[in-house]
């Protein structure tokens, strides 16, 4: 495996989890209606940090592969959409629309899972705990939002501070 | 090109240009002090929605070759802190903590541009008016930084609606 470029992928993984650290769940989280099986809180950073060591590894060992061109697609998709949902949940608060989000990134990951396979094993199996956690994650969000019905979601242009 | 290809790779960009819609500039945005030289507001969108079909076309064209590993690693990075950028600025209101952001970003479009060049001429043409448009918005927020050492950032932990 070529290190820089797994540096590289591990960098874009960073980008798209630091949304994670600069929109905190917070009180704001703590105090919402959530399902007997959510995970505990410390579950949350152990479980993004290994899937994005996990598939910087795969996309590593594919980028450099012949016929890697929709594995590599997938792979671009999926940590945009990644980067998107926590400022769509966490920071707009907005639990509905955060719900097509991660359904357009589960599709993305079971995109990126298939064509990883297709060219290596270990880059495939690497995205299995990902896809795991992504279908619990939209589970949750899903249960998240009928639990709570009544959440205010953050209107930036309410908040006037110049 | 492949046409599937390019609709996935300008998937990921708008994944990230959702953000642009989600986090809209607003009347806070209008009450910075801006430097003479900010584009008028309607540029904005105009430039962001064609440099993202740009990029998709290059990807798509440059994905598919061999010895492409780089370009699509780079191409991943760039798409991922594109889609950060936004709600840290926009979102936080953190404008210094978007340059660092934004510095990252430029480097990994300099970054794809030079790996596309390396490829396909036309998709590193491609990346020509991003890498140009990146260095004026890295420029415009560190002067927006400078010029608004007051502005308030947005503490998600201060909003309580439960």
């Amino acid at each position: 495996m070529d290190f820089l470029l797994f540096l590289i992928f591990l960098a874009a993984c960073f980008g798209a989890g630091a949304t994670g650290a600069l929109f905190p769940p917070g009180e704001w989280y703590e105090r919402l209606e959530k399902p007997s099986w959510t995970p505990p809180n410390w579950v949350f950073p152990v479980a993004w940090t290994s899937i994005y060591l996990l598939i910087a590894f795969a996309a590593a060992r594919v980028a450099p592969l012949d016929g890697s061109a929709y594995a590599m697609a997938f792979w671009a998709l999926q940590i945009s959409l990644n980067a998107l949902w926590t400022p769509v949940f966490f920071g707009l608060r907005r639990l509905k629309a955060a719900i097509p989000v991660l359904g357009v990134l589960w599709v993305a990951v079971v995109g990126a899972t298939v064509t990883h396979f297709a060219l290596d094993f270990w880059a495939g199996l690497a995205f299995l705990p990902y896809l795991t956690w992504v279908s619990v994650a939209a589970a949750l969000n899903i249960k998240v939002a009928q639990l709570n019905p009544d959440v205010q979601p953050y209107d930036p242009g309410a908040v006037e501070s110049a």
